[in-house]
């Protein structure tokens, strides 16, 4: 029976204690994986805690992955792929920025982010869209992909997928969203392919090329390189703290809406549910419309309630879901997923199911397989509680430092980057330079706005003119990088502050 | 030493004989896998035959894969990957129909082909792209795939490839192409995509929607859909006896001509060198023309002299190489690549470059291992040799029939198909259901022609009014099936025929 001096646990609660010594010992291998734990009423007796304090502690291990409840069976340790100790930035790789500004900046020919030659060694980088690769469930991908290739039989390997995608690995796709994201996704409407760019080139194909698209501006670059790529005709309409703004919506003549309603990129805003309701009576005032709801970041909810998708509050058959495992399981996975209303999956069939889906069989089936055996749900939540961790720590030493008053943060409590507005007379320009000169890298707000509908300038709650901004995509910078980081930013900060003052005497 | 009784050799040539028993060896296991063989001149004493006869032996065993000359350390048995015995066709599969008519035909919403479903069971379909999945090297894959999996470094596999492909692949795909297509191709001017539609698809983008393309006609009815699905200006050119008709190109206004020159389908045309000089003289004609040169079925020259890829012979920057792994993996393999000339290399990387690369790089380090290792190269030749004895017993059983001297075939030495010419008084469609009632599923050369450029309807050497014709993919129909599914076709032609006659009185 397990067996913990509660006596040695300070100021710690008897629950937060018991979760914690239970954890390390799962992760030590003290307690090995495939055990049973004892029963809830059974420890809360050997230990002479109330049953409340136990359940309170399995539930955060089961939440989190540790520990696996089955019914009528009991409580078992999961197996725990610990993160190979090695250094973070030891062997520089080429920039994997999935949603992130890098590529995108590139892409634009924009003279950001600066070149870092010369300059210091970078410390922590705050615009890449890296994410924790050691993260990354190695061994248990592997077994996947080894259980495919021993026992799946060789022709369903060596045969072609449907268009859509495989039908196994579409349903495990719909089971997941059943009960993660509380969502109802006909197999038959699922369409596989390799990565969201895939889909949407496809999406531009089924919906027809003679569409306006809408994206929210400030938004992803890589999304308007894709349109743009397309030849559709592209309207860049400005959020206000709501969600995409509706007048402007309405005045663009789109008929297709591209959105980050769950966490948008770079805003991080979450569109209220209010407006989810008024886009979808846009898309049902006019005949031919249609959301495209880029979910893309939804595993990463870190707090608040849950928001329902689009998809699943949508009566008309006027939503097209998208999601990725790029986000989850790194930039190097290319699978992606739309979930379409009916009569697009038909329309799907018979204009574009000439086209093979672009996933080799072998890697739909180690995908399926990976869901189906819970190792993706495990490894989500176990991303979950890393990330939430590093944001906690990352917010507690931006908001404890000097600089605490003056910051502002935006959108963080879902996905993996969050808005960090500053109160300063520098310019955005300035205290990027002053940020990279002590070897921090961060991504201005700036260089994701597009010439807007009307305007022609980003106006709104993320326009011009407001406070310097940026997006701090914190993912890839380790823990301990964290505190040296803000201290680092805290000194940039002050330096281009004087610098601006300065040259405001001096004017 | 090798110790075979010459004398039990029966009819056999020496050579012929000791090449059979030395490969039955190797299947066996008799001869291990690494062993190494005797040397020439030590085999040829020991069992006192010529040199000559021991190195034409030893020649085709090299050929064929079962053996490896390594220079200055003689000759090693090579792992054979056994085909398992299984019956074919008892668990009926989805048609993977790659470069096939049966996707294609449904796409286009024809009625053909007739539906299967309470007619006689199928004894052989030469209508389905099908490859001889039993001659996939499973195991060879397997082992790359695992290899993979344990010894590239995590990073490699976690982060995103380049968007043009993994260098590593790549640089093995430009050594591929040397040493098996004697191509010079920059490894910085190779796309990796997840097969040919997405590459056509980005190649749309990257030369701008805005041209007209060309494609053959007959021809293969995906590409007709992926360029109509693209909203490009679309012709079909009619083939000629040396391929696409030139006067008919230049009259198109095509920008483009996207041309299967190896071994066209459904033809098996193979375009002849002076048409392809022409050809490269008509892109050189004016600013901004390339031919895009679709190699797929190069891999499967059966016969006859090597032609060089049109991509070796242009000195302009004109030519736009394709290939997959479709027709040499599987269709469920998801792998092609693009070669482009330099300053489309250059500018996809400015303008196309903020796309991910579609392959999973998994999946891209695996099959650089497999290329590198010999194992692709080994898995071609032998699938060589399968396919080249099939198409053999194939056309002697068809031309040693009874309808001998009344069928025509051609295009058949390079590829997985030919075309069969009947002079019959019957129809195309009369045969295809009387072979379709003997259990023979046959695909009408009809059903690849389109609306051709001037005349609107498709002229010329394969154009309309000729005599029946059919497109025979054999590579699935099993060896032993041959003879039966010839002795059906026989009685099909010969009850067509009655029928066509008694039709004939009765008018």
């Amino acid at each position: 029976m397990l067996t913990y001096s509660l006596g040695d646990r300070g100021e710690e609660s008897l629950y937060g204690y018991l979760y914690r010594r239970i954890k390390e010992d799962i992760e030590s291998g003290a307690i090995p994986a495939g055990e049973r734990l004892p029963s809830k009423r059974a420890l809360a007796e050997h230990l002479g805690v109330s049953l409340v304090t136990v359940e309170g502690a399995y539930g955060q291990l089961v939440a989190e992955g540790y520990v696996s409840a089955k019914p009528r069976r009991g409580f078992f340790a999961n197996p725990v792929d610990r993160p190979a100790t090695r250094p973070r930035r030891s062997a520089p790789v080429a920039a994997p920025a999935v949603h992130g500004p890098v590529a995108a900046g590139v892409a634009h020919g924009s003279a950001w982010p600066p070149a870092a030659s010369a300059e210091k060694p970078l410390l922590a980088d705050f615009t890449g869209g890296e994410v924790a690769a050691e993260l990354f469930p190695y061994r248990a991908w592997a077994r996947a992909m080894r259980d495919v290739l021993s026992h799946e039989p060789e022709r369903a390997l060596l045969c072609e997928s449907p268009s859509m995608g495989s039908v196994r690995l579409r349903e495990a796709l719909a089971a997941h969203l059943r009960s993660f994201r509380g969502m109802e996704a006909d197999p038959a409407c699922i369409v596989v392919g390799a990565g969201a760019q895939t889909l949407y080139n496809l999406l531009v194909q089924l919906l027809g090329r003679g569409r306006r698209f809408a994206v929210e501006d400030p938004g992803y670059p890589r999304l308007t390189s894709i349109y743009r790529a397309n030849d559709v005709e592209l309207s860049h309409v400005p959020l206000d703290g709501a969600g995409i703004g509706m007048a402007a919506l309405r005045s663009s003549g789109a008929s297709v809406a591209h959105l980050v309603p769950s966490h948008q990129f770079p805003t991080g805003l979450v569109t209220s549910v209010s407006r989810r309701y008024e886009l979808l009576g846009w898309a049902n005032d006019a005949e031919g419309r249609y959301v495209v709801e880029d979910d893309y970041d939804c595993e990463f909810r870190l707090a608040g309630r849950p928001i329902p998708s689009m998809q699943s509050i949508d009566a008309s058959e006027r939503v097209i879901y998208a999601n990725t495992f790029a986000r989850s399981m790194g930039p190097a996975f290319r699978v992606g997923y739309l979930v379409l209303p009916a009569h697009l999956a038909r329309r799907f069939q018979s204009e574009l199911g000439f086209y093979s889906c672009t996933v080799s069989s072998m890697e739909q089936l180690a995908l399926a397989r990976f869901i189906e055996g819970g190792d993706f749900e495990r490894h989500v939540r176990r991303m979950r509680t890393h990330y939430r961790a590093l944001r906690d720590r990352l917010l507690a030493a931006l908001s404890d430092g000097p600089w605490g008053d003056r910051l502002r943060v935006e959108g963080a409590d879902a996905g993996l980057h969050f808005l960090l507005r500053v109160d300063s007379a520098a310019t955005e320009a300035d205290l990027v330079r002053a940020a990279r000169a002590e070897g921090v890298a961060l991504a201005p707000l700036s260089a994701f706005r597009q010439a807007s509908v009307g305007s022609g300038r980003c106006a709104g709650a993320f326009g011009e003119g407001g406070a310097p901004s940026f997006v701090m995509s914190y993912a890839g910078v380790g823990r301990d990088v964290v505190p040296h980081a803000v201290r680092a930013l805290e000194r940039a900060f002050d330096a281009a502050e004087r610098e601006a003052a300065r040259a405001g005497a001096r004017r």
